[in-house]
């Protein structure tokens, strides 16, 4: 009684959907309006009520075969030794679908009928009583259900209607849905040049998606800013056009208590934060109908960063616009998969893991991505999402987890899975690939972890450039020390340009590293592992600079355009990173080396189909254009195929 | 070479399918075009080229929580033991996705920053460098790939875009396929009362469902007749606007070879004749282009029973579509089924059976539906499609076969299978059980044959009014006789009138069976197992009149309203059925007898779900009143449970 009035805060996910259910039950929630749409209009649609025949099919007795009609009893006797011979008007002919003639009840194919003078035909078999005739109603009767209520309605349904004379059918309106994103900072996603502190509202994109993915109808879509009155007003108005109110919260702290303030003003809250995470501060309630004549419309409230609003809108909005919409829910794919790296997850929270997952020597392999809750691209890229439940403190790698599959299974299992070193050309290769219907996904780790997932099994390719200090040669050392102990496969992609990212007219005039630590510009530096870092401190080791002289030096970022895009917005004046990321964002480039970046595998695997395709497309010209036009890219020598032996065990 | 230009007649499936595909290869058929879309119309669609981020997001140095910007260097000392104090300039209040101050690198939630005198503030422990700040790019960054090429964009990818400024996407656009259907006789499916001899033509609307179905469009639709010329015109017409053609090339015998012959003008006929079942009739073609600027086009001539058609489309159309649409076909939901009854296939055909798969007794277990390639009901009515490989002759009851799964899966686990007797009223009880996500489901043979597969554990329920002539009771006896070896539960349905169908104003004065002998009226009979047929044998001979002296008594249908059909047409003067039958042709209904119809189900499945919801129902006075609104039916007891117990051994 009492404890529906309160806020619970942070309860089960499984609690607050039952909590939930049953105030949708109580207020009797639910969709009663139908439509009524022509066949071509109906595909997909679920029937609101029996489709019942209103003709026959076939509506007349039709001949089965091209032949004779003729009155079976009349053609008894005939026998293969003794022809019986039929007049004209005793076998008149036919075709296929013609009605059989008054006072005919069978037919005889042609090629069964032997010609004779006048017109006059023999037979040698009797024809039983609707032989080769198609019987009115032999299909469908008129009157009888064609297709039953509740039915999604699929190609066959709707030609067994069109064949029963229904040419339009009554189906389930679509749930309609308001979309209302809050937030003062918003502006819409067609914003040519937001300034900074607006935000792009990509959340409106997403659950729109989201309704019209779950078989909902956009009713609505509002933007208000963050004022009580405006939501309450753009809520009232919601109510009045919808069977369902989503509200997207903002991501500011506190705006769900707002949200959830709101809804108490139209109706009953009963869930304020759930124990999931990403998710947190989704509310739950049920306005109650204005008039009596109006209905009690559940009403969301659904976190503001991205990835929450995702996982809300799947684990809540989902089941009830299906359920409203009177649709199954697609066949829940879930697969087990083996955990490439260590995981820690909060205990008392069920957590949603975005990951990569590829099938690897046979064992099908996750890679998590990276898990802020802003994070929208970690939810595109991630082809599987982990569940880890509430009172696990996480996994070891190589644990078995559950994953549901966020695309087909197929291409799951036809990922090519390359960790490590970060390359623009890597995305031109993969939109290559996909036209073979190979999926090339990458997981940007750097070089050296990128050999250790190769090791590991966790990786079909490792993207490498790593400089050997003491030979100045680059990736076998490396490929020695961390790849799998077996001969592995250097496969040359390109030779990239490396070099110092400044602003546009040089203003610190830096033309080395030595400049860098000179004019104290501000550097952005590379993480530990990766080999643009180990190209650095090779370089600085090389001139005698210390890193200590180096301004930014601890300042990390994870790949090329991450250093370009702080060299280009002013937050840092220099960075070492591929002329690409130069290009990309307009700066000034100071090249300091060139060097190999090439692909590691193990060498057994170059047999492998989409092993071959990738070398193949390396020595394609038209690909290899593609790369070098980003600039700062060589791609001589692009497919050629090197093997490391491993060392000897004895060196170890 | 030669081979090529030659018509292969009934080669087996994968042939014919190596042939196409590999004519299309030759011919350089795929889909180049594109089109650009904004985001809300761009779900589900595919990506042409990879996506590139037009601004990094965030697109600042964005505040992740509530607080205080600070510079992470000046916080350096403060201890929980030694607050740190810092001037109102030092500590500028933010708000939770604010751009970080300029000169500011970190930030401090509110709550662990303590209010001092004049504006100043402490805390008690220093900020490390972008702590709580969401840097540039943390998402995406600018010129990254956000999503890649060949992607079918779902929610996730679409706000992904959106976050990195793209607000419209280039994608594959689909594949637009002319569909023709040819022949004389054919009417649109809106036609009111097509005379004898039209046919309602279905297969365009079944045609244009599954090229919806299979991702593509609808360029262009004709219906043309059946001249060489008229078909040509069209064809070449729909060249002109369309990637694909399908020509829907009629019933009527030879029409397959007038497609390929006007097929073979436009280009090189592949394949005349696939040895699957049903399916035969099968043209595949690829149009020369017309001019150097105009590409190939696939023609494919589809036979014209529906069943063919349906079937022929999912095997050549639907994986041409998703290839050039590049689309991944849905997920293969391969189930193993164990056949109800014994199944006869032709040797040298692949065979596709439709039927009907429940879960009964832990077994899936699949019932063929009838066969007849024009009976388009049994494709809807279907939820597995059976694949009898050629070189079987069938297979023995019992076995275990491959089956499609036609429905989601959780929708066939739920199925709860009625065979036996055929009722209209079961339609509407179906119909509210679908409300309830229960899919009952009848296959319609007879009385008797359906308490034999309850017997064998083949359906959940049997529909039952069996005459014991020596007792005059219904249905006891028959449930020991042909039964399950345990007990069953009758549930009472409802008590139905039985009665003669006569013409409307009973033209021949039939007022008994007995006026059907003297009159000589053309009787319509059910088949030898049906309660119908045994109540008949029952009262004739109870009034002395033998078999013989009815006419028609050997001219079966195989329910109620085919039986009303028949004397609607006047192709019959009378037939037994129940009133609802007569009620639904408008005839005239002889009273005769008042039955009970029940359904007979293993008395240990009471206590199932889905069992008692059905007794919950008929208990319910609107779904009684809506069956006693048909006509002819008695629902008091509806819903009353008894008890059959099994014969002691002894007694058999």
């Amino acid at each position: 009684m009492s404890e529906r009035a309160v806020f619970l805060h942070d309860i089960p996910l499984e609690r607050a959907r039952e909590r939930f259910d049953e105030a949708l039950l109580k207020a009797g929630v639910c969709n009663g309006a139908t439509e009524t749409l022509a066949l071509d209009d109906a595909l997909d649609r679920v029937t609101a009520r029996p489709v019942i025949a209103r003709l026959s099919s076939p509506h007349y007795h039709a001949c089965a075969m091209d032949g004779i009609a003729v009155v079976a009893a009349r053609t008894a006797g005939a026998l293969e030794t003794a022809p019986l011979e039929l007049a004209p008007h005793e076998a008149p002919v036919v075709d296929t679908g013609d009605p059989l003639p008054d006072g005919f009840d069978a037919v005889i194919p042609i090629e069964r009928v032997e010609p004779r003078a006048n017109g006059y035909v023999a037979i040698r078999a009797a024809a039983a009583p609707f032989e080769h005739v198609r019987a009115i109603g032999e299909d469908v009767v008129a009157s009888d259900v064609v297709v039953p209520a509740m039915r999604r309605l699929g190609a066959a349904d709707l030609a067994a209607c069109a064949a029963a004379g229904v040419a339009s059918v009554e189906v389930v309106r679509k749930p309609r849905v308001a979309v209302i994103t809050t937030g003062d900072e918003l502006v819409d996603v067609t914003a040519e040049a937001p300034p900074p502190g607006a935000i792009l509202d990509s959340n409106a994109v997403l659950l729109r998606a989201c309704v019209r993915t779950y078989g909902g109808d956009v009713a609505l879509a509002l933007r208000v800013r963050d004022e009580e009155e405006a939501l309450a007003g753009a809520v009232r108005a919601a109510l009045a056009a919808s069977d369902v109110v989503v509200v997207n919260a903002g991501s500011s702290a506190g705006r769900d208590d707002y949200t959830a303030r709101i809804f108490a003003r139209f109706g009953e809250v009963l869930v304020h934060g759930v124990a999931i995470r990403p998710g947190h501060p989704l509310v739950l309630a049920v306005a109650r109908p204005a008039t009596a004549s109006q209905k009690a419309v559940p009403l969301l409230g659904i976190p503001g960063y991205p990835v929450s609003a995702a996982i809300c809108a799947d684990l809540f909005l989902r089941p009830l616009l299906e359920r409203l919409g009177r649709r199954d829910s697609p066949e829940a794919r879930e697969l087990d998969v083996e955990l490439a790296r260590k995981l820690y997850s909060p205990l008392g929270e069920d957590e949603y893991v975005r990951a990569v997952a590829a099938r690897v020597a046979g064992r099908l392999v996750a890679t998590p991505l990276r898990r802020g809750a802003g994070v929208i691209t970690s939810l595109s890229r991630a082809n599987v999402l982990l569940t880890i439940p509430r009172f696990t403190e996480g996994a070891r790698a190589g644990t078995r987890v559950t994953a549901r599959a966020l695309r087909p299974l197929a291409q799951i299992e036809r990922t090519l899975l390359a960790v490590g070193s970060h390359d623009v050309a890597l995305d031109l290769l993969a939109g290559r690939l996909a036209a073979d219907d190979i999926d090339l996904v990458s997981a940007h780790v750097g070089s050296i972890a990128g050999l250790v997932a190769l090791r590991e099994r966790a990786a079909h390719l490792a993207g490498t450039h790593v400089l050997d200090p003491q030979t100045g040669t680059y990736n076998d050392a490396a490929v020695r020390r961390y790849g799998p102990r077996e001969p592995v496969a250097l496969v040359r992609f390109a030779r990239r340009e490396q070099g110092l990212l400044v602003a546009p007219g040089n203003p610190l005039g830096v033309r080395s590293l030595a400049d860098v630590a000179r004019t104290h510009a501000r550097y952005v530096n590379r993480q530990p592992d990766a080999g643009t870092r180990i190209l650095l401190d090779a370089l600085l080791a090389r001139a005698g600079i210390a890193p200590e002289a180096i301004a930014g030096y601890e300042r990390i970022e994870f790949s090329h355009l991450a250093v370009g895009q702080l060299v280009a917005n002013g937050s840092a004046d220099a960075g070492l990173a591929i002329r690409a990321a130069a290009h990309a964002f307009g700066l000034e480039f100071v090249s300091v080396a060139w060097e190999p970046y090439d692909l590691a595998l193990p060498a057994a695997a170059l047999e492998e189909p989409r092993i071959a395709r990738v070398i193949e497309l390396l020595h394609e010209p038209a690909l290899r254009a593609e790369i070098e036009a980003l600039g700062g890219y060589d791609c001589a020598g692009a497919g050629e195929v090197r093997v490391v032996a491993p060392e000897a065990a004895a060196a170890r």
